[in-house]
């Protein structure tokens, strides 16, 4: 465990800062975890103050001590009601003006009501955005603890086959997965954007559970165990010749590595073996236009004419009718950021943006087969941070 | 995997609409999970809209089919933006009023906004706290729920000693308690309504990694591999001698017991044991007044009465200058329900209630000791759903 970088903190900031000076935001307001990870270097219960000139102050409700611990830039000051705030921030040296920036997409309403009660003189807009495109472009301190992230998945991957056992219940394998994972350095929990994922547990999924669609808009499918958390591995029995498919989440200092590979008990179906291959020529091909300055979209639409080629094309990224419409997503402090390859994302790739591509087709009453890994983008190449074998792992 | 019964959804709707008649609100939009699994049996990327008299209607994103399957009472509508929301809901025959209610607690800004955009017209308050109220007495299903969620919390307990050898990490031991959680079948993932709290990880801690006070409000401390997931356990070994706190939370079907004992590999301190056997009369002491009627607050100030004749006032429920003022709460589909026995709830507590109980102590340097049951109250006496032996478990 160690802190994070003064220099790196300091990075950030400059960085949230240069943006929010563009839009004309004066100062923000920042409560949500990983937002303020980046921008503080802690996670506390505490609303982060960051003016568009001059260091943040960091005012902790609880645990104060661990965030004077942990910050290396900026004031750290305690405090206990949200009607302090004008007063301390104040104290801080800092001018809110007249707009201030809050993370609007996760922020829950009665939050923002009693901020808007302390700190009635702001007008308040957005800021996600552009914390958002700030963490989509890493330092080299974020590709170094992405690489340890995908370090942990290569370790644990390899290590799959000797879990596995027919008869086996998913969630014995999702245990044991699980278990490997954090003895590997895995930090134990993974951090998600969307609110509405607070109940999301790893997908280990076998045969046809693989094409039981969830309310996530992810292309893998799953059961879950009950119809309170309606995803992850369920209780089907895994089975000789069943593709398994095992998509999951690795964190490293607060950074993550999402990797899927799929493995089976004695050999699978002709189709499956096919509709995999077909994936490993999109990831592929993705691999070799993976660069800066590409367009995300022009990079969906090279891999969907790969797919459109194929007889599976009704398969890919979800059963007919389900299909999500994205080949990779970015990834870091949280496991789904910008940018996104996928169709209407006209934006250019940039160097050190980060990205989980998952190339994966859903066959019917056969099951899931595809990949997936995390790769950093360089100049004129992109960087595997998992690479493990592409093939399906026979056990 | 079974569906929760109509007959128990109806119940629950027609407790929320009595709630929603005696308020004023004319309907209710509900997207959160808990509370969309009480209200409609399923949890989806969804629109849940309760109107206060009539059936509700489910206006799902994804995943439709799966909604489908699940819901027994209500319709079922599938949709794709908040912009035909206004004709879907007219189509579902729902006059939304003048007053719909919202969870505030929750719901994003940006959300609210979306949804007051598409539906300008009534005006929004807050439902969270008559759901959750709702929430707070449950029914027999529930408890039977509740009971199977206690029945493996103990399962697990009785094999904690075998997993326990010294030198091992608290991140090892933490591994095999949530492998062996999943064998027993714990639902894989538990709910809390804190937004802040997204990345728990249950505690395992031994020694002084007790008092490393979080920023979650609970009274156990605990260091967490990393600053970017600072909860849950850490890469201490755990020595003879040391209290190992295991606080743990079981999922059933949704529903969740919260349950800690403390294990040691030899004796622990003599304060240790002194201070456990406190916590220990405090528990004899809240089961002997924990039933229908009592005023919460009453319990907290007799418990605290047992504590303050002990030396080790100072202690409880957290390390000097960060303890918590709690020493219950309400617990069902998610860890942190209504009621609360706490200082200043002076409301009555109800038969059907359901508390997680946790008077605990923290010797700084020594470590963490006392115990949590989850309860369920009755009309004169209450049901302890995890009956385990209350001493610490030398092994």
């Amino acid at each position: 465990m160690h802190k994070v970088p003064r220099e790196e903190v300091q990075t950030h900031v400059a960085r949230f800062q240069d943006a929010m000076k563009e839009h004309a935001i004066d100062a923000a307001l920042i409560l949500q975890g990983a937002d303020m990870f980046y921008l503080s270097g802690t996670v506390q219960d505490a609303v982060l103050c960051v003016p568009a000139e001059g260091e943040p102050a960091i005012f902790v409700r609880r645990c104060f001590s661990r965030a004077k611990s942990d910050v290396t830039f900026g004031r750290v000051v305690q405090f206990s009601r949200f009607s302090e705030l004008p007063a301390l921030i104040g104290a801080a040296g800092i001018d809110l003006g007249s707009t201030v920036g809050v993370e609007t997409d996760v922020l829950p309403v009665a939050t923002m009501n009693r901020i808007k009660k302390a700190l009635p003189k702001p007008g308040y807009v957005d800021a996600s955005r552009l914390i958002l495109a700030c963490r989509s472009q890493k330092t080299e301190y974020e590709k170094d603890m992405l690489r340890s992230a995908g370090k942990i998945a290569c370790e644990v991957f390899e290590q799959i086959p000797t879990m596995i056992s027919p008869g086996m219940a998913e969630l014995e394998l999702a245990a044991e997965v699980a278990r490997a994972a954090r003895l590997a350095g895995h930090q134990g929990a993974f951090r998600i954007r969307r609110w509405i994922a607070d109940s999301c547990t790893d997908p280990v999924v076998s045969g046809a559970n693989a094409c039981l669609t969830t309310f996530f808009d992810g292309p893998v499918g799953s059961p879950g165990v009950c119809r309170a958390i309606p995803i992850g591995a369920g209780t089907k029995k895994i089975e000789p010749g069943e593709p398994i498919m095992i998509d999951f989440v690795f964190g490293y200092e607060g950074y993550h590595a999402d990797v899927t590979r799929v493995f089976s008990i004695g050999d699978v179906d002709g189709s499956l073996k096919q509709a995999h291959n077909v994936a490993i020529e999109v990831i592929r091909m993705v691999e070799s236009m993976l660069r800066s300055g590409v367009i995300a979209s022009k990079i969906y639409h090279e891999a969907l004419a790969i797919v459109e080629a194929s007889p599976f094309a009704d398969s890919f990224m979800g059963v007919p009718g389900n299909q999500v419409r994205f080949i990779g997503h970015g990834i870091g402090l949280e496991v789904d950021e910008m940018p996104v390859i996928a169709p209407r994302f006209d934006q250019e790739i940039r160097e050190s943006n980060v990205f989980a591509v998952e190339p994966k087709f859903f066959l019917e009453r056969l099951g899931g087969v595809g990949l997936e890994n995390t790769y950093i983008v360089g100049e004129d190449c992109c960087e595997n941070i998992s690479p493990l074998p592409q093939e399906i792992v026979v056990v």
